[in-house]
C-alpha cells in the first residue's frame, strides 16, 4: 500500500470540499470543473512538477455533493492514488484521437446530470488548461449554455487560508528569510548578476526550498529599471542597488517577497527611497483591517509614499499568495475585493527614484482580525549595505 | 539605451518569422495570435520567469506580412523593448474592467482587417493563456468564425530547430551531463530522497543551469513505481535503483533526460532492465531516419525491448524538446507525425520489471539527414553503481 500524501491530513481537504460545496449550492452549480495545477492541488493534494509538460490535460470535478472525481492521464494514477481522492478515472494520454474528452463528458454527465450547471473559472487570473478545440467539443456534447463562470467560487474559497496553509507559507517565508540573510556571501563587486541568481537559488535550496519556481531581480546604479528580467552577465559595481525577488516553494506553497541591498555605501536618493518604502509598509501594517477593500490598501500605500515626499511607481502594490506565486486580489485602484481575515497577501509598494529607475519592496502577511501578521521577517528600516 | 537581448541575433528571429509567414500564406491565415510563454519566446526572444504569475495575459500577433506586434502589460514593456520587436502596445494590467481585450481587438483589426482569418493554436498540447471569458468577448467583437486552428502552423515551424537552437540545447544537455556525473557526491544509503533532489538541483545550478524547471525521479528496491512524484523523505537504501529526470534551462532552452543509479550492487533484474533499455536506444539510434513517423519510432523501441525478452512499460516513449520541457510529437503508436531533419527529440523507453515496478531511460537527440546525433552524453551500457 503506497504511503498517503502527507502534505495535509484528509480533514483539511474535507473542509475545503465543504466550503466549495457550500458556495456552489448558493449559486446553483451542479459540478465544478477544474483544469489547472493550483486548483487541482488545492482540492486533492496532488503535487507534481509534471505540469511543466503541456502534453496532457488533467481534470478534477467537484460535485454538488459527494467526493471529488479525478479524470486524469494514467501516468498520474499512482500519485493521485496516494491523495485522499478515491474515484480516479484514467486514459492513456496523449491520445491524438481522444485526449480524455469522452471520459470527461461521461463523468460530467454522471455528476451534473443532463442539465445541471457546470462551473468553470473563466475570469481574471484564470486559464483553461486544456486544448481549446477539446473544450469546444465538450461544449458541443454537453451544451455550451451549461457552462457558467465559477471564478468567484474558486476565488472566495481559496483566498481565505486555513491555519495549516498559513503554517506552510510561514515555513517557506522563513526559508527565504534565511537565504536573504546570506546574500552578503554571494553578492560583491565584479560578481556577475547571473552568477548571483544561480547562487541565490542554491541558498534557497540549502535552506530547505523544494524548488525555486520564481526568481527575478535587478541591479543598477542607485536603483533599477525593470523587475521581471532574468539576469544578464553584467558584474555588480559599487553604488549598485541589487534587488532579488523570489517565489520559492515548499510542500506546494509559495513565498513571494524581495530584498534590496546596496553594494557599498548607498547614495542619498536610494536611502530615501528605501526609507519611504519602509514607512509606507509600516503604515499599511498599522492600518490594514479585514473589511477594507484591495483598493483601500492601494490608497493607503500610495498616500503613505506621497506623505514621504516620494512618487509611487511599479505596477500593482501587492496581491494574494498561496498555491501560486500570485493570486487575486490585486492591490490596485480598480480592484474592490473585500480583504478578509485569513487572506495571505503581499505588500509591494514601489517608488520612482528618477524616470526609468525605481525601487520596490515586498513583505508577506496574513490578515488577522486585528490587522496584519508578518510572515516574512521585516526588512530593516535602513537599506542594507554589503561592504565593498 | 538598454542592451538588446542577446540570446540570438535578430536574423534568427527574422528566419522564424519568414517560416511562420510562409506556412500562414499556404493556409490563408491573416494573423497568428499567440498567448503562451513558449510561442512568445520563440517569436520575440522575450524571456522571463514572470509567466509563473497567472495574473496577466500577454499577446503577440504575427501578421501575414510585416513584423510581429506585442500587446502586453506595461510591466513588460522595458524587457520586450530589448528584443527585436519594435511595435509594442501596452496596458496597465491587471485591469478588472478590461484586461487588454480592447487593445487586442483593435490590434487584430489593424493586422487582419475586417474579415481575415485569425489563427490560434487549439489542438493537442496547446492552451489558451488568457481568461476564457475574455476570449469569448474577443470572439463576440471579431466574429467567432474568424478564429481557425493554427496548431499545425506552430508545430511545423517550431519542431524543426535551427543550428543556433540545437547549440542551446546541446549546452544545457552538457550542463546536466556534468551534474549527473556528480550524483555519487550526493546519493548514498540513509540520504533522504528529498535531500538528494535539493542537492541535485544545486549541482545543476553550479554547472551552469539558469534555473531548474523540472525535476522528478524515484527510488525503490530494484526499480520504482512512479516517475512524476516530488521526492519524499524516505532514505535511500542499498539495493535501491535511483532515477533522476531533469528539465533544466539555460537561455530559455530545456534538456530533458534521466539517469539511473544502483545504490550498491544491483540485482539481476535491474541489470537486465537497464541492458534492455540501453539496447533499445542503440537500435533506435542506428535505425531512426528522417521521413519515419513518430509511430515508427514507437514500433522500433517496443520491438527492440521485446527482442531483449523485456516488457515495454511507461507512457509515451519519447517526445519533442526545445523551448518547453516536452513538445510534440509523442512517440506513441497513435502519433503519425513525420520526423524531420532538425527535430530535437527524447528517446525514452521504459521496461516493466515486475508489476508496478519499472525502469525508464532517456536520451536527447537531434535528427540529422543520416540519423540521430546525441545531445546528451550516452548513458553507460551497464547500470552505474554507487558503492556503499
Amino acid at each position: 500500500m503506497p504511503e498517503q500524501s502527507l502534505i495535509f491530513p484528509a480533514d483539511e481537504f474535507r473542509n475545503r470540499l465543504r466550503r466549495f460545496q457550500s458556495v456552489m449550492a448558493t449559486q446553483g452549480v451542479a459540478a465544478l470543473l477544474l483544469t489547472g495545477a493550483a486548483d487541482i492541488f488545492y482540492v486533492t493534494g496532488f503535487l507534481t512538477r509534471f505540469w511543466e509538460s503541456p502534453a496532457r490535460p488533467w481534470f478534477v470535478i467537484v460535485p454538488a455533493s459527494g467526493q471529488p472525481v479525478a479524470v486524469i492521464p494514467s501516468i498520474g494514477a499512482e500519485l493521485m492514488g496516494r491523495t485522499w481522492i478515491t474515484d480516479i478515472r484514467t486514459w492513456d494520454a496523449p491520445d491524438p484521437e481522444d485526449d480524455g474528452v469522452r471520459l470527461l463528458t461521461d463523468t460530467l454527465r454522471d455528476l451534473a446530470g443532463d442539465d445541471g450547471a457546470i462551473g468553470l473559472p473563466m475570469g481574471l487570473e484564470t486559464h483553461l488548461r486544456m486544448p481549446l478545440g477539446d473544450f469546444s467539443e465538450l461544449t458541443r456534447r454537453l451544451g455550451v449554455a451549461r457552462f457558467v463562470d465559477a471564478t468567484d467560487i474558486v476565488h472566495r474559497v481559496r483566498e481565505v487560508k486555513s491555519e495549516a496553509e498559513i503554517d506552510r507559507i510561514r515555513t517557506i517565508c522563513a526559508i527565504a528569510d534565511r537565504a536573504f540573510a546570506r546574500v552578503p556571501e554571494i553578492a560583491a563587486p565584479e560578481e556577475p548578476l547571473n552568477r548571483v541568481f544561480r547562487e541565490f537559488q542554491m541558498l534557497l535550496l540549502q535552506e530547505g526550498a523544494d524548488w525555486v519556481s520564481y526568481l527575478a531581480g535587478a541591479a543598477g546604479p542607485g536603483g533599477y529599471g525593470d523587475v521581471i528580467s532574468p539576469a544578464d552577465g553584467r558584474p555588480l559595481q559599487a553604488g549598485d542597488v541589487l534587488m532579488l525577488d523570489t517565489g520559492a516553494v515548499r510542500d506546494g506553497y509559495f513565498c513571494d517577497f524581495d530584498r534590496n541591498f546596496a553594494i557599498g555605501p548607498a547614495n542619498d536618493a536610494a536611502k530615501r527611497a528605501h526609507a519611504a518604502l519602509f514607512a509606507a509598509t509600516e503604515t499599511a501594517l498599522a492600518q490594514l483591517r479585514p473589511g477594507m477593500l484591495a483598493s483601500d490598501l492601494h490608497r493607503i500605500l500610495t498616500g503613505a509614499i506621497r506623505a514621504q515626499g516620494a512618487t509611487p511607481g511599479g505596477g500593482r502594490l501587492g496581491h494574494g499568495l498561496g498555491v501560486t506565486l500570485t493570486e487575486w486580489p490585486s492591490v490596485t485602484a480598480k480592484d474592490h475585493t473585500v480583504l478578509r481575515e485569513g487572506m495571505v497577501l503581499t505588500l509591494e509598494p514601489g517608488v520612482v527614484i528618477t524616470p526609468g529607475r525605481f525601487m520596490v519592496h515586498e513583505e508577506n502577511i496574513v490578515l488577522r482580525e486585528d490587522g496584519p501578521e508578518l510572515l516574512s521577517a521585516r526588512t530593516p528600516p535602513d537599506l542594507p549595505v554589503i561592504p565593498v
